[in-house]
């Protein structure tokens, strides 16, 4: 399989941590490409038409995304434990999941609008809009961490992806200062060795 | 149950559309929601921390969010035939839902920046590069819908979505005329119970 990703985004990220939490890593060519709102990759292009990351070529030559979609065929094919369970905690972790996907919408397109947009085209209501949604969602995972114990779904992959983004674009917002909880859930996840692997840097 | 929604919204839609499909609609409270995204709607926000919709209360008081979480949750409570396969069928079926939600997202982001975010702030090379999204994307469905036959699953409920969001907000684009296959396999599906009860108008 191939899977075209970017170490900087935060869904290809998603991908890059269940491949190795599955032990399916071996199996998969990682080929990292840049990608611009603005200026369409051409070779990715090629393979999805949304020319996004993540996109997986399978291999009878089939192209998967998004990287929900990624994630639970990647969660298919191997035999260790689901990181999407198949019983009614099904809803609860796919709703996570969005949860975090949510989050990461909005952080990234804050991010193309401080880093992307040309300065006079900015609107800062709109920034503020989206951080209203990045916080509100940091809250609710925060309320909602104390209860993943040990557990590493793929809800949890997605919380990762969060976190490491805000470290990585948004280390000023401190998301850690009115969420100790989920600093120390972050904490005691960030040594595995899918995330360390992954870390954007 | 209970789905906050709102008769302009495509992802929305997919949701009202698979409740309609499969016989549901009679045990789900359909609720309006305004939402914007630069002045949260509260009683969405005390649901959604991503004060988004769909948003989906069900029996048990859990609230379940994306479109694509709700639509497979709703898939799972019938016993007519289902709209996302669980056999091989299942990964094309959910890429080409990814497919309908990359064109949507990149279409309201369109509609954002030329209706709701002031002129001054307007950027041309944003909208370019959505709409390059959106055309690459409809060339990629006018490519496979010959092969749709009489199927109505739920990369077809996503295509509906999009061809029908188009219409009502980006009528000027004409998607139609470079793409004879696509606009009748529309005209095949556009009289369909399910998709006149949730016309955008």
């Amino acid at each position: 399989m191939r899977l075209w990703h970017n170490p900087a985004s935060p869904f290809a990220r998603k991908v890059r941590i269940v491949a190795r939490e599955t032990g399916l890593l071996p199996r998969i060519e990682e080929i990292t490409a840049m990608v611009s709102p603005v200026s369409p990759n051409t070779d990715l292009a090629a393979r999805n038409p949304l020319v996004k990351i993540p996109a997986l070529e399978t291999n009878d030559g089939k192209v998967l995304y998004d990287s929900s979609v990624i994630c639970e065929y990647l969660d298919s094919l191997h035999n260790v434990e689901r990181l999407i369970p198949s019983d009614a905690a099904r809803w609860d972790a796919l709703r996570l999941q969005s949860l975090c996907d949510g989050i990461l919408d909005a952080a990234v397109l804050c991010r193309y609008e401080t880093f992307v947009r040309p300065e006079p085209y900015r609107w800062n209501d709109w920034i503020k809009g989206q951080f209203t949604k990045i916080n509100n969602g940091l809250d609710a995972l925060a309320a909602e961490a104390p209860a993943w114990g040990a557990g590493f779904g793929i809800g949890q992959v997605g919380a990762v992806c969060v976190l490491g983004y805000l470290d990585f674009r948004f280390a000023d917002e401190n998301w850690r200062a009115s969420r100790p909880r989920l600093a120390q859930w972050y904490t005691s996840v960030v040594s595995r060795g899918s995330v360390t692997a992954t870390m954007p840097a």
